[in-house]
């Protein structure tokens, strides 16, 4: 395989946005051997030293890949699209929450969603982070599926409704767990208790799931229906977190009596 | 130093009870070097072939020891503890919920609080666990401090009004976080999504508040007022989790308004 050939083999890919997203997949695909990242769109300046990847400032200057990704905010992506107007290609979005149908663009559509909760900065190991994707035909979704497997094993194919309900699923097991511990942290705080006491048993609580299902790992006084130490719960708990606190104890105490 | 002395300068134990965490103690202090671990009391048969510490099935046969653990239910404790008419000893229980005065005894009272969720025959590695340990003075916390240094380097002093506090926070911070992901569970599963799709999400959830306060990791539709994401959440959302959403959406957003 001569280098001409080889450059042919592998994916290209441009990259439109340099948000939270962009940046963590410029960054992943600069590493990847067998990904080919030809242009980063961004109106504005980046500021980035250590970016090999030519940046554009206007959509005219693209030039020709196989996949363009964009990764910018999803109210702002069905606008966005409609000003894209390649032809053989495949345009992609990031988000959990827009179906394959907010591309309004006359080439190929998918999605190219990594369920992860992003931190500019923070590095990312993309090889730990699924990749939910979607497209129009099986060759798109087989080329999909190759530029994801570049940079994570974790590949789910995954349909419009189905990504709106794994959005969804996110936000309980990711913001509404985070908030658990914002609540459990302010208790500590204002009984002074070192909060670091609690991290243990928060991963502990996060790890046991690899191998119990959540269903089977549920523990306390709610399952229990122990009414003793629910009632001595609500004696102490700060006025702006009891009905919460009631709402979650009935909810899993009427899952059991589901079973 | 003999072997005698040695031997005195072990502190020694004995185990009432031999439930969960009983069971887990018992493993651990075997293990431990500095620790004479001297009986288990239970009355029913141990089936245990690998226990190497004596089992006594009556009150009446246990020998002097430093101390004695009561690791038997919380609503047991009380009532048991005024069989217990050892005179100069330090006498515990392991209850997060219990305060100190639980103990009805005639000699000196402590708690000896892991706080972990504990599985039977699920191996722990206490040298993560942190113990609350709280005592009438100073001399039994410093000896409570020995006891729980041999299994841990995580050891807090919890008064009696903080444990209640600790437990409470513990039952958000682990028994609700586990229902947030039975509800995504139960939405992958009646969506036909494999759930392990959102494991790495849950475990990097875990993970981002060992380095960041869990007010500052907080992200998602409630806290970027995303009210179009927020809608069509709760229009896909099953009726029974809908009042979960809107209260804990509505709570995050009373926080960060009150900023």
């Amino acid at each position: 395989v001569n280098q001409l050939n080889y450059l042919r083999l592998m994916i290209s890919v441009s990259i439109l946005g340099y948000g939270n997203v962009a940046w963590h997949l410029v960054n992943a695909f600069e590493a990847a051997t067998d990904i080919n990242l030809i242009q980063v769109y961004s109106r504005s300046e980046i500021n980035n030293k250590d970016l090999k990847v030519a940046h554009v400032k206007e959509l005219s200057q693209l030039v020709p890949a196989q996949i363009y990704i964009i990764a910018i905010p999803d109210d702002a992506i069905s606008n966005f699209s409609k000003q894209l107007d390649f032809k053989d290609c495949l345009i992609v979005h990031t988000s959990g929450s827009l179906p394959l149908s907010a591309l309004k663009i006359q080439s190929r559509k998918g999605v190219f969603y990594p369920l992860q909760s992003f931190s500019k900065n923070k590095p990312i190991n993309f090889s730990e982070i699924p990749f939910a994707i979607e497209a129009d035909n099986s060759s798109d979704l087989a080329l999909l599926k190759t530029l994801a497997n570049s940079l994570s094993p974790l590949v789910y194919k995954i349909d419009s409704i189905q990504r709106k309900q794994l959005h969804l699923a996110a936000v309980f097991v990711n913001n509404f767990v985070n908030y658990m511990y914002t609540i459990g942290e302010e208790l500590c705080q204002s009984n002074d208790i070192d909060f670091n006491i609690l991290k243990p048993l928060i991963k502990e609580t996060a790890l046991k799931i690899e191998k119990l299902s959540p269903n089977e790992a549920q523990t306390g006084p709610a399952v229990r229906f122990d009414r003793e130490t629910i009632e001595n719960h609500l004696q102490i708990l700060p006025l702006e977190y009891k009905e919460i606190y009631t709402l979650l104890t009935n909810s899993i105490q009427k899952d059991v009596k589901k079973l």
